[in-house]
């Protein structure tokens, strides 16, 4: 697994911009959560473009609830919640609050867009359908479904309504991609 | 149990003022969820003082969302989500997007607001701890507790993240209550 260090001062800077945009969005945060803001970039050291910045509300045995900020063009690599042990896996809703975000599941590959800029990514792959999400409009992903999403080239917020969030358990088809963001100094 | 009809004007006017408090909050709807809006006034007829707007976003077996809108003072009834046969009752988590909400809980009175106006319904209540939540702020309720809700005078909405939605268990201490708005003409 490739360890790569996100500096600390990246992180507050991405955790101040994520700012702007839940108050664009018209989304009321508590100062506490402000600094509870969650940067990850995947263990690829490239936020901009591969990334997510994300508040959970709320996260027990049964119901998560959080808020993502998607910086334009950023994009949350292709991954699957997988059923274990007959225990199933995350279902997640998203539902666009603000921007614009583009969710690709499997299906016929139906836009041009969704393979501009993601470089390397781009060939691990593996659904190619897209679904646009303007404000209002959502998408359930249930478990073991494979899917991956970036925002339009404004940005967006987005709430995921979910079971439990075990990001640990996640699994991505681009093998350089590790789920924990290492802080470096 | 007491079936006493809601007009179906008085209906569509509480749509149409919900929808003003949606957009208050910032809380982009589709013109289709415009239209789902229910409206729910407990049976008691009186929608002003006892009654709840809900859009549900999402209700699968597993995970709910909704976004709750509350008129100035009007009040969600006492009430418990049983667990049943070892299945556990709902999970929620309120979180107030705009206006005021205050939560009522067990434990201490500690507010001498919580019984003002509440007429007949008064006399059923059992839990008296009030919460308040302001913008940002939220509190979970786990399966089996008692609690209810007002609005502050200039109304309030409210997030609801939660398990499986099922109205029809909800067991509420005010008799006269039934869950299901009757629908006249």
């Amino acid at each position: 697994m490739l360890f790569i260090m996100l500096s600390q001062n990246k992180i507050e800077d991405a955790k101040a911009r994520a700012v702007l945009f839940y108050d664009k969005a018209g989304l009321v945060l508590t100062s506490k959560e402000k600094q509870f803001i969650e940067i990850a970039d995947f263990g690829l050291s490239d936020l901009e473009k591969m990334g997510l910045e994300v508040l959970v509300y709320v996260n027990t045995e049964r119901v998560c609830a959080k808020e993502l900020v998607m910086f334009p063009w950023q994009t949350c690599p292709e991954h699957i919640h997988p059923s274990k042990n007959k225990i199933a896996g995350k279902e997640e809703t998203f539902r666009c609050r603000w921007g614009k975000v583009y969710l690709y599941v499997s299906g016929d590959p139906n836009s041009e867009r969704q393979l501009d800029g993601l470089d390397d990514h781009r060939k691990y792959l593996q659904v190619v359908h897209e679904v646009e999400l303007n404000p209002g409009e959502q998408y359930t992903i249930f478990p073991d479904t494979l899917h991956w999403f970036r925002a339009g080239d404004g940005g967006a917020v987005v709430s995921e309504f979910s079971t439990r969030s075990t990001d640990e358990e996640d699994i991505f088809t681009d093998p350089r991609i590790n789920r924990f963001t290492i802080i470096g100094k």
